[in-house]
């Protein structure tokens, strides 16, 4: 039951659901949240497009933000950046654009293209590149699909705009990295504009219906006072391994991305690390699951998902884990964003959907 | 006396003269002189046009490489990032590129131009945007004419070209510069693209024919057994600030400059400071002459120019001022590239001409 257009209504679903798919990336979605509520107060609600309904030659672009979460918290999106990077793309590729997608719908990023969609008057495809959030510019199902399909263009919220052309994804992402460093840490993004044709190959359909669905699942137990992580393990397929309080933290932006550790005590103990999304998680000395399933913190009471920057000591939580969405476990998936690609010495496994 | 054309017989002069105006950065001229004098064997001389001949609707675009010179000595050119400049520029500006214009006389950079214009069919304009070198984008007299002239262009050796579009120049600096450093510490540049009108207002004029004159003086006091030094000072209105050996380097490369200090010991002895060029000299712990007049390091015999990468211990050394462009000594001159430019709390002053 795919959602024809994004209303006020839907906002907090989409949060919480964007939260929980973000697997502790993507930023606070609460601040984007904000934002792209008061931009669907100001022009109305957002028109959402079914995937397979676009024609060939309709001319989609992602958008997101980049950085580290942390910064973003520091320093809100003002919309130039976006309202900038929509005219270069336009001018770049000389193409109006006819819709917009988020880049991923984990975390903040499922709200950036509701920032403008409303005063351009553009839809928003019903998709996304990651079902989830990954931290890299090459975690991408278009990447996937089609390696080096830039250009990337990068925007500031003074209206600067860096285009990079390379036909080396290693470099786009060294490259856009330094410039989103130099850009305050944290910078609008585009990449991988595409033509309806290849959204309808590339994109992973229904992704913010799903973050929608997901949230309503978690909003609806706290109504009923039922328990959400319950609810949201069953609706989702996932199951629940830690259980406890945040008992240490240890965490570091470098190199524009948040890394760390943390530490839950309890019910069920265990620690899990990330590099701005969670990724691996260890319980009794073993590893229990690990990218590309989808990690989650959350408050235990309310199943508010916790994002990385937004983890504190004594916070009474539930790690859970879902399904990833399937392109990620094919071979040239995991190559991307499995264990490996993430520098850890392991193989996927899956161990946890056989219990 | 304006040259027509660049044949193989100019370089070694151009390559001493550039050296003299690049005030100790630019790079290493030798490793550009070898590269141009290749590309001139293979396509012939390359003509020169006098700036004032330029037409208003031809399309100039200064070319050079931007980064660290100890770098530069490690990491050639390969002539594809220039290239990759050139087609990027002329799909931008949707217009051809009818010359090319080296954007620093000073230091290799001076031959840059050169590298392709025979193989691209293209003229070289006889001027330069500082009549010497500096370590930083805006210090350029197209900026001082029409500052936020941009975009800027960067390229490495992999193809991967950067388009920045900022109005703000700062950041035009802080983001060329990650950039830089994310290409490997040095990258080629195209900034200030113009046309002949403004080429014609902004350019210094006759910058090249001066650094060959300049290197022929040189060569030609070594070829009639007299000193070099006095040779240069007497032609070209300069002074000697100091004579002895080198006894002392301190610097490092760090946000992809090279910084630091040398002392030389001896007839006259004093102290150089650095960022990429030579910008203040103090003798008997006095400040002796300072940017933007041109500072330069020679080995007292030959009379061969030392770029701060080539400073070793022990050398015999004469440290030579020249005076600075006129445009740069004028109040908006100084703002851009006096001393309090580069952070130092003096105000300008060339007592040395005094003398």
């Amino acid at each position: 039951m795919a959602i024809q257009s994004i209303t006020e209504q839907h906002l907090e679903a989409l949060s919480i659901g964007a939260g929980v798919l973000g697997s502790g990336g993507g930023g606070n979605p609460r601040y984007d949240y904000l934002m792209a509520r008061q931009a669907i107060k100001r022009h109305g609600p957002v028109r959402l497009l079914k995937l397979d309904t676009l024609a060939d030659d309709d001319f989609i672009i992602p958008l997101c933000f980049m950085g580290a979460p942390l910064v973003c918290m520091e320093k809100l999106p003002t919309g130039d950046e976006l309202r900038a990077l929509v005219a270069h793309t336009e001018r770049r590729f000389q193409k109006k654009v006819t819709a917009l997608v988020p880049a991923e719908i984990g975390g903040g990023n499922a709200f950036v293209p509701f920032f403008i969609a409303g005063e351009l008057g553009l839809p928003i495809v019903d998709a996304d590149e990651m079902g989830r959030a990954f931290p890299e510019l090459q975690m991408s199902s278009v990447h996937l699909l089609e390696p080096n399909s830039g250009p990337a263009l990068l925007a500031d919220e003074h209206g600067s705009v860096v285009t990079i052309d390379t036909p080396d994804t290693k470099r786009m992402e060294t490259i856009g990295r330094a410039v989103t460093v130099s850009m305050g840490s944290v910078a609008a993004l585009m990449l991988h504009a595409m033509t309806g044709k290849t959204a309808k190959e590339a994109l992973i359909a229904g992704s913010i219906s799903r973050a929608v669905e997901i949230g309503e699942t978690i909003l609806n137990a706290r109504a009923n006072k039922k328990d959400p992580i319950t609810a949201l393990v069953h609706a989702q397929n996932g199951a629940v391994l830690m259980q406890g309080m945040i008992t240490d933290i240890d965490h570091a932006v470098n190199e524009g991305f948040l890394r760390g550790i943390v530490r839950v005590d309890g019910k069920i103990s265990g620690e899990l690390v990330y590099q701005n999304e969670y990724l691996l998680a260890r319980v009794g000395g073993k590893v229990a699951a690990m990218t590309p399933d989808i990690l989650i913190m959350l408050e235990q009471e309310s199943g508010e998902p916790l994002t990385t920057d937004r983890l504190a000591h004594g916070l009474r939580v539930a790690m859970v884990v879902l399904p990833s969405p399937t392109l990620w476990t094919t071979k040239h998936g995991l190559d991307l964003v499995g264990p490996r690609a993430f520098g850890f010495d392991t193989d996927y496994e899956a161990t946890w959907r056989q219990k």
